[in-house]
């Protein structure tokens, strides 16, 4: 299914010129212009308008590839997704949240192997890929983690990972708990075998689920750690109100008050939804350089509400998207959440209000630096890491109208944009996938093969479910 | 481009059974099994479980076609497009509405040539008829509007259209604006030569656009003339606030109630938008059988509000879906309606609310009972014109769990779905839209010649709205 081999052995070559593109670099200005890339080993080494000059292209090792009626953008950067979870798509639509939790999530994720871990992850790396995600910041589960670390690192996507923490006796299901010690243990253990692997592909953080479902000995712990280590720290919160109040019965405190005082927010802190949030909140989180992962698919299907992004611009807290996880969404498809985190703020604050350039900026730049990663990625310049995807914008719904180019290219990505126009997506300048004449490919993934898995996987799950408590 | 003789020639055979597909009939009881469909002439003629009987697929004018592997639905209904707006797509993202309509649609409105016209209805009828929409009740535009239906004529969707009524002296710009005389006298010509062609597939209805637009003796006309006609009359009413109380201040009532003082509500009234509702505006809406169109993407990216269907639903009005024109969506695509129409409810209503069957509903039977046409369409039954399509569910994002058919497939439909899974589209029983080895093809017309002459028209409608005052 995927090729153990493929990380090694699929190498670009040394040099690639990719040419004749509309190149939406992203940077700073945002220049957009028609011109070449060259990619040499993991990184961008130059990008210059129209094509380049002769003499940079000679020598054996060097590839030209035609982009001539292509667009090509950064990668896009999701911060918050639940790889373990995209087996279970399909699985919880229409409930209630604590029984879409309790009832069927959490059981799904007890019920995990490695094995059927494995191919959660490979489906939704693939579906990644295929979309133009280069980069994840993953929750991880409670059991089996290293398993994603070994999928990410083989399939070839840019992932920080963490193991999933939940130890609190009362507020999680037996079969879904570590003690404290084992918690922390683990997680340690994995940051010390898999942060910085692949020259600084594969990372690993620190991922408390959240404030209700860990102790405060295992917050406390975990703050201290993940300072001392400089690594990202990773949870929920402030997603619904039901869960903001008992995160106020049980702690006497505000949930955002309350990770700060056991040392969970910071720099190098991401937390997903962030849809209750006071002005205070909101002041707490800049202060401390908290960014929030905003999950719109996900907050709508879960009856969570719509999280006030542009107060969240407002206050200075730095904004990502993630897609969450495939049962609460359903999909793992960042053109999806671009377009929603721009419709759904205009009822609000009205129709200029997160434009399209605004929302294709929280899927590149502003996903790299609430991972701290916007000096290596997020945006198309000479020296970051070649992580970017070709688009073909030539159909009916992406038709460009004359004399605007870079504006009108953003507006039809954001608003009529979808997975199908993905052509080409690279990550460390190695492609990872494909869309050519013989189909969508993921270098290393047999499609047929790992439908045929999932469906045994799930079927396992469901009866691994039947027989629980 | 579109081939005049398309109508006329290109016939299915006098029989067609389609084998072996999951079908979704959404039926009363929104029966799903897997069986066949025997198409024959226009209608559908039997819908049986598996196999046909061998007895009934001999004779030379029968063809088989299996569909294993694939969904049979009925094809989607929407109730509320502009296909005069398909080649302004892209061209006022992220404005104020009074920018949005006066300075650019009504100024490309009013540049349409009757050339361009149809190019922009050739491109809207490929998008909608690719993505399995297969009936549109259509606002027309207000010259040239016999384009559309001479387009709708040989594309071979079903299609109700009216052309735009705007005759008010003063909130009309005066380049698109008839006299009262010529709006009544023009909208009948249109519904006496058109009304009932090919077999009832080409429909005419009565289109005032708005009550701002239009004079109060245009409406009461309007209202008299199409109940003698049995005609839909289709309009826009309740999008914003401002609209909302503008309406008040030049009549003296509330919208809903002024329109059902001049006689525009009624059983074959269909509405665009019901964003601001009052309980008795519901109630009046319930009381004269007028229907509702619900635009959730145009809602959201005009910043007009989030409609409330499910209060619309339990006050007993009939509530339909519509992508609205391509500038305010940016697609015509049911898939992305479908699915916003389940998530926006939720945060309001709770994550039961508005599941995946009924926002699957919206799309077909509700569409197609909001059009007065349920004994004709809206579902798969023997007896009924045989509008559908087939979906091909294979991908990871479609994986379908074991053991719950026909709830799983639906949700993934609602959730997961598409354009891309649309394999095959009928109207009438002919296909009108099919995607094999060969790659997407509407029949009678050529993309690559259409997205010519497409950049042509954008830039003729450009250059003559820069001449207007």
């Amino acid at each position: 299914m995927a090729s153990q081999k493929h990380s090694k052995k699929s190498k670009a070559p040394a040099r690639t010129w990719l040419t004749n593109a509309e190149i939406l670099t992203q940077n700073e200005t945002r220049d957009a212009f028609v011109g070449s890339i060259l990619i040499e080993g993991d990184r961008i080494a130059e990008i210059v308008q129209g094509k380049p000059k002769a003499k940079w292209t000679k020598g054996r090792d060097t590839k030209i590839q035609d982009l001539s009626g292509h667009v090509l953008i950064p990668g896009f950067v999701q911060t918050h997704v639940h790889l373990c979870q995209t087996l279970f798509r399909h699985m919880a639509d229409d409930l209630e949240l604590l029984d879409w939790l309790q009832k069927r999530i959490w059981k799904f994720e007890a019920a995990h192997t490695a094995a059927t871990l494995e191919v959660s992850a490979l489906l939704g790396i693939h579906e990644l890929l295929a979309s133009g995600t280069t980069t994840i910041l993953d929750m991880g589960t409670v059991r089996h983690t290293e398993v994603l670390f070994k999928t990410a690192l083989k399939t070839g996507i840019r992932a920080n990972i963490g193991k999933c923490l939940m130890d609190h006796p009362q507020h999680t299901p037996a079969n879904l708990r570590d003690s404290t010690k084992d918690a922390v243990s683990e997680s340690v253990r994995l940051f010390e075998k898999w942060n910085g692997r692949e020259n600084g592909r594969i990372l690993a953080s620190f991922a408390p689920r959240f404030a209700v479902s860990c102790t405060k000995d295992l917050m406390i712990q975990i703050g201290k750690i993940a300072a001392e280590k400089k690594a990202v720290i990773h949870t929920h919160a402030s997603e619904n109100q039901k869960e903001v109040q008992f995160v106020r019965e049980l702690t006497g405190m505000e949930n955002i008050s309350y990770l700060k005082s056991v040392g969970i927010l910071g720099p190098r802190s991401v937390i997903a939804h962030g849809v209750w949030l006071s002005d205070s909140d909101r002041a707490t989180l800049k202060e401390t350089g908290t960014a929030i992962t905003h999950c719109p698919s996900s907050n709508l299907k879960l009856a969570s509400g719509i999280a006030d992004i542009v107060a969240l611009k407002k206050a200075g807290v730095t904004v990502a998207l993630g897609a969450d996880g495939a049962p609460c969404n359903n999909s793992l498809d960042a053109f999806q959440e671009m377009r929603l985190a721009a419709l759904l703020q205009k009822p609000k604050h009205g129709p200029t209000a997160m434009t399209a350039q605004e929302a294709f900026d929280l899927s590149n730049r502003e996903g790299a630096r609430a991972l701290g990663l916007l000096d290596q990625i997020g945006s198309l310049e000479i020296g970051k890491k070649a992580d970017l995807c070709a688009l073909k914008l030539d159909s009916y719904e992406t038709l460009p109208p004359a004399g605007r180019l870079a504006s009108s290219r953003i507006g039809a990505i954001i608003y009529s944009g979808h997975p199908g126009l993905v052509r080409q997506t690279w990550v460390d300048g190695r492609v990872v996938f494909s869309h050519g004449k013989q189909g969508p490919k993921v270098p290393g993934i047999d499609p047929v093969k790992l439908l045929q898995k999932a469906k045994k996987a799930q079927a396992k799950i469901l009866k691994s479910v039947e027989s629980m408590p």
